[in-house]
C-alpha cells in the first residue's frame, strides 16, 4: 500500500492527575506534527472508548481539529472497545487509500485515573454484550481471560509460571521505556505472590488503568516507513458463543490477513507489540499470529524467545502490563513502539528491525486490528 | 463515484419501551439487508452517541456483525455528536472509494427516552468542550440555537411566526409519514403558545427525544440510485469562536464540497433533509446550503417553497422537529427519505424527484456532513 507513517507522538503513559482527556490528546498530536515536520492535514481520526461515558466529553474529532488550528477539516472518534486505537489508524488507512486524504492525523486517548474503581469498571465492561446472561452473571474481562488462562493450563502443561514469566519480560521491557506507566524492578517470586484478582490471574498478570495518548501521521507522501497491511477481523462478543475457548478468531483472521496483504510470513517480522490486556493474551495472541504453534507460545516464553533479545521479540515497549493501558491510546501507542524501532531508536532497540507487527485487541475478542509496518528507507 | 444504495431499512421513531438498543439496531439492519436482497456484506459501521453512556452498551459494531451472522468482517462504532449518523455512511462509502470493500451495511441508533430528562440532557452535552467556560456556565443546545434565533431576528426582520411556520410545516409531513414521531395535527396558534424552552424557542422549535434506529446498504455494484457526493468539514466547538452567529461554516463548507463533487448546483436539487435540530437551525442551514440568499430562508418558509409542494421540499419526512431525532440514527433516517423519494414511494412524495440532498449536523456546528444522491435508473 502506498500509505507511509510522517509522524509519531506520545505521552507519558501513567496517572495524569492535571491534564485533561483533552490536555493529553491535544499534546500528542502536536508532538506527531512537530515529528511530521508541520504537514497540510486533510483529517482526523481519534479512538477513544470512555470519554462520554466517564468524562461526559464527545466530540474529540472536532476538539482537536479546532484545538490544533487545523481548519474545517473531516473529523471523527471511532470505538472498538479497547482496538478503538487500531480501528482508528485503520480507518485513516482507508481513507488514504480512497483518495480523499492525502495526509491524516490519527489519536488515541484515554483517561481513566480518576475516578473510582467501580465506575471504571462499570465503563469497560460497556464492552460486553448488555444482553447476554454473562455480563448479569457477573463476568468480567479478567474473569474472561481467567477462563482462558485455565483452560490453557489444562490443555497445554502450561502453569501459573508462565503468566508470570510474560509479566516479568514486560516489566523488564517497561523499565527500559521513559514512557512507560512501571518502572520499578519486579521479580517473578514477587509477581506469584501478588494479590489475586481472578483466578488464575494475579494483579501482575491484569493490565493496569491508565491516562495517556498516542499520534501518528500517516500520508500517501513517502516516507521511510510504510504500512504494508491494515487489517480487521471480527470475532464472538460472548464467551459461550466461542467454539474454543483457546482461539481467538478474530486475531487468527486478521493476523492471515494481514500477511497476505503484505506477501510476508511470521518469520518476515522483527519486533512484535501483541495486545497483552493479560499476560494470558500475549501467549495466546502470539500463536494465532502463526508466530508459535497452537500450544507452545508457553514454551517460547519459557525459552526466552519473546524478549527483545530473543528471535520473536514481543511488547519491547512493556505491553499492556507494564508500559500502560489508556484504552483508547493503546492501538497508537503499540504504532509508536514499532516505529520507533524500525527507525532504530526505540526502547529495548532489536538489532536493524525492518518489519514489525503490532495487533490490537477489543471485547472478548470481538474485534482484532493487525497493522504491518517496514522500513524501506 | 461508483457508489451505490442496495436497500434501506428503518424503525418507526418515537417511544419503544420494549425494545433494547441492539433491537433497535438489529431490526433497522435485517429489514436494509432484506430490502438489498441479502447481499454479501464487507463491513458494517453504526452510528450511535450515547449508547455508551446511558446504556453502558458499546461495540455495538461487533454486535451487529455477530447477531446478524456477518462472519468475521470489520465493523466499528463512529461518533461526531448529532452527525454519528452521517459520519457513518461517510465512512462506509471512503470504505469502498478505497477498494476494500464491495458492499458496506450502515446503520444509526440512539435510544433516549428511558432515561431521566437531566440524564439525557447532561449526555448530550458531551457535545460541547468541556473546557469551554459556556458548558459551566449553563449553555446548552437550546440555548445555543436560541441565541442565534435571536440574532437572526435582529438581522433580517424575521420573527418567532416563522420558526412556528417551519414547526409546522414539518409537523404536515410527519402527519403522511408512518415512521414519524409526532403525527398529530397541530396549529400556527398551538406553536407559538406552546410552552417557552429557551426564548425565542418554545416547545415545537425544538427536536425530541427519541428511540429509533435506520440503516442503509450501500455498494459498488450498480443500483438505480447512486451516492453522487459524500462531503464532510469541521466547524467551532465553541459559541465564542464563531466570527458571525448566523454562519454556519461547517454546513456552508460540506455543502459546496458537495455540489463540487456532485457537478450539481443548489437548482439541480429536487428533495431536500436538513438537520432541524430546531426550527432556526433549518432556516440557516437552508441559506448556508445555498438554496435560498443568506438572511432570506425565512422569506422562503413564509411563501411555502419549502413545503413538499413547493419548489425547494424540506424535510419531507418531517425532520428531527416531528420525524424524530435518535442522535446516531438521524443521519441515516435522512438517507432513508431521500433514497424512498428517489424510488417514487415516500411521504410526501414529491413529483419526479430525481436528486435529492441530506446533510447532518453536530453539536454548536462542529460537525456537517452532505450527501447528494442521484437516481440513475
Amino acid at each position: 500500500m502506498d500509505v507511509y507513517v510522517s509522524g509519531i507522538g506520545m505521552t507519558p503513559f501513567g496517572n495524569h492527575p492535571d491534564k485533561s482527556l483533552k490536555k493529553l490528546l491535544i499534546d500528542a498530536c502536536t508532538e506527531a506534527i512537530h515529528d511530521a515536520n508541520q504537514p497540510k492535514i486533510d483529517a482526523v481520526v481519534v479512538g477513544n472508548f470512555m470519554g462520554g461515558s466517564i468524562y461526559n466529553q464527545e466530540i474529540l474529532g472536532a476538539i482537536a481539529a479546532n484545538d490544533l488550528g487545523l481548519g474545517p477539516v473531516p473529523t471523527l472518534k471511532v470505538e472498538g472497545a479497547c482496538a478503538s486505537g487500531g480501528i482508528a489508524l485503520r480507518q485513516a488507512v482507508i481513507g488514504i487509500l480512497s483518495g480523499e486524504y492525502e495526509t491524516v492525523l490519527v489519536a488515541g486517548v484515554e483517561k481513566m485515573k480518576h475516578v473510582s474503581t467501580s465506575e471504571v469498571t462499570s465503563a469497560i465492561n460497556a464492552a460486553m454484550d448488555n444482553e447476554s446472561n454473562e455480563k448479569h452473571a457477573g463476568l468480567t474481562f479478567p474473569g474472561f481471560f481467567g477462563v482462558l488462562a485455565n483452560r490453557y493450563f489444562h490443555e497445554t502443561g502450561a502453569t501459573k509460571e508462565h503468566l508470570a514469566m510474560v509479566a516479568l519480560k514486560n516489566r523488564e521491557h517497561a523499565m527500559q521505556n521513559p514512557l512507560a506507566q512501571f518502572t520499578k524492578p519486579t521479580s517473578l517470586d514477587e509477581i506469584l505472590n501478588a494479590k489475586m484478582i481472578t483466578d488464575p490471574l494475579g494483579l501482575f498478570d491484569c493490565s493496569p488503568t491508565s491516562d495517556g495518548a498516542a499520534a501518528v501521521i500517516i500520508s500517501k507522501k513517502p516516507s521511510d516507513i510504510r504500512i504494508a497491511a491494515s487489517t480487521q477481523a471480527s470475532g464472538v462478543t460472548q464467551m459461550q458463543l466461542t467454539d474454543d475457548l483457546l482461539s481467538l478468531e478474530a486475531v487468527k483472521k486478521s493476523g492471515e490477513l494481514a500477511y497476505e496483504k503484505a506477501g510476508l510470513s511470521p518469520e518476515d517480522i522483527d519486533v512484535v507489540e501483541i495486545h497483552d490486556c493479560f499476560s494470558m493474551t500475549e501467549i495466546i495472541s502470539s500463536e494465532e499470529l502463526g508466530f508459535f504453534k497452537k500450544g507452545e507460545g508457553y514454551l517460547a516464553v519459557e525459552q526466552g524467545r519473546t524478549k527483545s533479545s530473543g528471535d520473536v521479540p514481543i511488547n519491547t515497549s512493556g505491553g499492556l502490563l507494564s508500559r500502560g493501558h489508556p484504552i483508547g491510546a493503546t492501538g497508537i501507542a503499540q504504532i509508536y513502539q514499532i516505529v520507533s524501532q524500525l527507525q532504530g531508536n526505540a526502547a529495548n532497540q532489536v538489532d536493524d528491525a525492518k518489519v514489525g507487527l503490532a495487533q490490537n485487541l477489543g471485547g472478548t475478542g470481538s474485534y482484532s486490528v493487525v497493522h504491518i509496518l517496514e522500513r524501506i528507507g
